[in-house]
């Protein structure tokens, strides 16, 4: 079948040995002097989609690649089996893990397209379910692009008939036997060529463009292959132009000082302790029970503390976890990212992070860091900050289709109860390395935390991962709550 | 039953409230100041393992010492069920991904001990395997204790009567269910004590000692464990002691200039174009087909490439990987470690790349970088070189135990060829960046570099980790003896 995504391979006659010598040398030479300069740099990465047709001999061009690249800043990975570590996590999670870091080229041989295409093809998936897949995948790669990968998405394409003629000169002279692959795909060119066009058209975007390659010439595709590769190296040794600061930037900026949100929040609520003693009991026992149960169920809980300094969110962390079997549970403290962390996009280290099924995860700060302090801050852009409130939804959707409950607490005490806190421990031995100067900075800047705190309930409160602000100038209040709640989450959705 | 081991719990009386609330106080204080300087030091770690009888406290020893830590130097990690990925590795895989990076806490809920205690205790291993998995605990541990982490090791021991009588309270109380180890141990308590009785008097060490807690009552329980603790911090953020140079170190620096190991080579093969294009295409298709036998019956090779500079490995590795079904091999180019991989033992970094059942794993350099380059540029001191070869005969035979095949090769080149090429590269313009100063540099380190390969092959050739020298003069011969070498061995294997 020939579709507009899909030409006639066009009649030319083969490249010759010497002429793709010729061209050869010279493309190695530059791709490996803007290999160097990626690397220096350290600023951007290249992320390689190798996918097309069976037959087409992806394989070989990967080889290629490896070939003319310097192998110190490549680096393949293939994704077909699963292994049961990535089939118990949301399905983005085998590929966010293999991401290359800034300054290299990463080589994916299959991508997140493989298993959305082979499904449809197989008729395992509904046409709805593939359109949901590729606006995941776009998302995927905006977000990526974004943050100054480039994409460079390669389709190698063959006739029918080429394939054919393929097929039968492996059969005839036996250099190999045909992979799995081969076999079954062989049959159904057609509808396999019907739904990668669909997918093609999907997903190509100008930060992320399709290239499909005539794979019926093996050095005319190479040459093609390393060709395209060049511009994305010569693109990505350019620094990554920012977008400009536009209208709802500046609206945002303007927001109320006080975040309505917040103003609602009733800080009255007290416990006394006898109270206090019997809830916790009661939630404990029910914490316990419920999170063998998810864990029979292999459903996985991602629990995320925010709050202001001093809110109390160690002590109410500490509450929960121990409430929870230790083999089922995970603290993860978000500290100053690693260099590894650093080389890749934020969302990555929170990614790495992610409970296989059947586990409880607790973030003691999160990727709402991005929206709250590198943004008063200005650690981040605004640019940066601006699109990361679509970046944590899209993620935390990801997740929640994968199967995982996602709760966020925000812990919220009034600047008065907070002050206090400060005073109090920095009169204390014990608690003297609790507060710093960082927290009285942070204190100064209050309204700007406020502004930032009602974006982000506003823009992040997705039905499948709420937040739950927890009134916590009481701290027994405040550790009753959280307890409760996750276990009426956990109750609702078993 | 009781052992010198396991000493009946002391006629004491229960420890007060009061008198626990002031003691906890003291020794929280202590813990937080002590924790906050082994981070600041960011020179070393604690391991902290938790084990003992079933309903001995555990859990709650753990969520004590969280309670008292500062959770943003501390990781608990629960061992019990495994994924398919830890399955699929040598036993010790899923402990390296878990240590404790520098200046932090681990504590490790579950660990090497659990299973072949368990493995015994119902009889699924001989006497022999258990005391071949003590010896390996031993070396792991040793090693841990040479770079610089400090082990604490609890062992949580309940008389048989108080064991007794905690279940028959939980039953009648109801306030938990009984987990199912305690369902699986309680009827096996003798055995249970005899086995692991002989798993601490085989891993009790001066550098990983063993502490048994009488757990009768809980709070005695959690301040010794508190107080073990303190004692390892205390020690943590000391300096690392350096073993004193001994006489083996002396002996080993006045090995001959010339490694007769070297000498023996015969520098002079070379293949013609034609033979050479015959044999490769031999060993391709038997590299290929072997690897996909050995990933359908799950076995997984691990082959290491070193060599002079300039020796060809680069060229080799590239002949090597492309012979092999992209899907199967994956190539690690060693380079400088991360931060990530900095805070660790220089093992780990290696660890975290080993394939699961069925891939074939090429690394581009190694950990014999330890006592190559790191031992002549002075990188790593006499003592840590020196114990290298242990450590890494350790690793590989760890590897080999997991079912992976180790392949080592030495790429060997005459300093005059080596020369040759330098210069050849220092006058192409597509070469040029494959020589340096360093090159250089380790050129006029040569004999040094001798002594140092010498030592190597003689302390790291093991039956299950062979060395290969390829003589690589000549690069045709060269990439068809790595080809051939490797078919050799997956033929033997297969």
């Amino acid at each position: 079948m020939t579709t507009e995504r899909f030409p006639d391979s066009p009649d030319l006659p083969k490249l010759g040995k010497a002429e793709f010598a010729a061209e050869e040398s010279a493309l190695r030479e530059q791709l490996l002097a803007r290999q160097r300069e990626l690397r220096a740099a350290g600023a951007r990465s290249i992320l390689v989609i190798v996918s097309g047709v069976e037959s087409a001999g992806k394989s070989e061009v990967v080889n290629r690649l490896n070939e003319w690249l310097d192998a110190r800043g490549v680096r393949t990975v293939a994704f077909w089996d699963e292994s049961d570590e990535e089939r118990e996590r949301p399905r983005a999670w085998r590929f966010w893990r293999e991401l290359p870091p800034r300054g290299s080229i990463g080589i994916f041989f299959g991508s997140w397209y493989t298993r959305p295409i082979v499904e449809r093809v197989f008729r395992r998936s509904s046409r709805e379910e593939l359109e949901r897949e590729l606006a995941e995948i776009a998302s995927v790669e905006r977000l990526l692009a974004a943050d100054g990968t480039v994409l460079v998405k390669l389709w190698f394409h063959l006739s029918e008939e080429a394939q054919e003629r393929r097929l039968e000169r492996l059969a005839r002279e036996g250099a190999r036997a045909l992979t799995p692959w081969e076999k079954r795909f062989r049959s159904r060119y057609r509808r396999f060529a019907k739904v990668s066009a669909r997918a093609l058209d999907a997903t190509d975007a100008s930060h992320a463009p399709w290239h499909v390659i005539d794979a019926a010439d093996r050095r005319r595709r190479d040459l093609a292959a390393g060709k395209i590769l060049l511009a994305a190296l010569e693109r990505a040794v350019q620094p990554l132009e920012h977008e400009p600061e536009n209208a709802t930037l500046v609206a945002r900026a303007v927001a109320p000082a006080r975040s309505p949100i917040l103003a609602a929040v009733d800080l009255s609520s007290t416990l006394e302790e006898a109270e206090y003693r019997e809830r916790l009991v009661t939630a404990r026992a029910a914490l316990d029970r419920l999170t063998w149960k998810a864990h029979e169920r292999k459903r996985s809980t991602v629990v995320v503390f925010e709050g202001w300094d001093a809110a109390g969110k160690g002590g109410a962390i500490r509450r929960l976890s121990s409430a929870i079997d230790a083999r089922l549970c995970r603290v993860i403290p978000i500290a100053a990212p690693s260099d590894e962390e650093r080389a890749q996009h934020y969302l990555w280290r929170f990614w790495r992070h992610v409970p296989r099924a059947g586990y409880v995860t607790v973030f003691d700060r999160s990727w709402y860091g991005r929206v709250l302090v590198e943004r008063v801050e200005g650690l981040a852009s605004a640019a940066e900050w601006s699109r990361a409130y679509d970046e944590i939804a899209h993620f935390e959707r990801e997740l929640s289709r994968g199967g995982i409950l996602v709760q966020k607490l925000w812990l919220h005490v009034s600047p008065e109860e907070q002050l206090r806190r400060f005073e109090e421990r920095a009169a204390s031995a014990r608690k003297q390395h609790k507060i710093g100067a960082e927290d009285w900075r942070n204190r100064a800047r209050w309204s700007e935390y406020e502004i930032a705190l009602q974006e982000m309930f506003t823009h992040t409160s997705i039905p499948e991962a709420p937040w739950e602000i927890v009134a916590a100038n009481d701290k027994r209040w405040a550790r009753v709550q959280v307890l409760e709640t996750l276990v009426r989450r956990l109750e609702a959705a078993l």
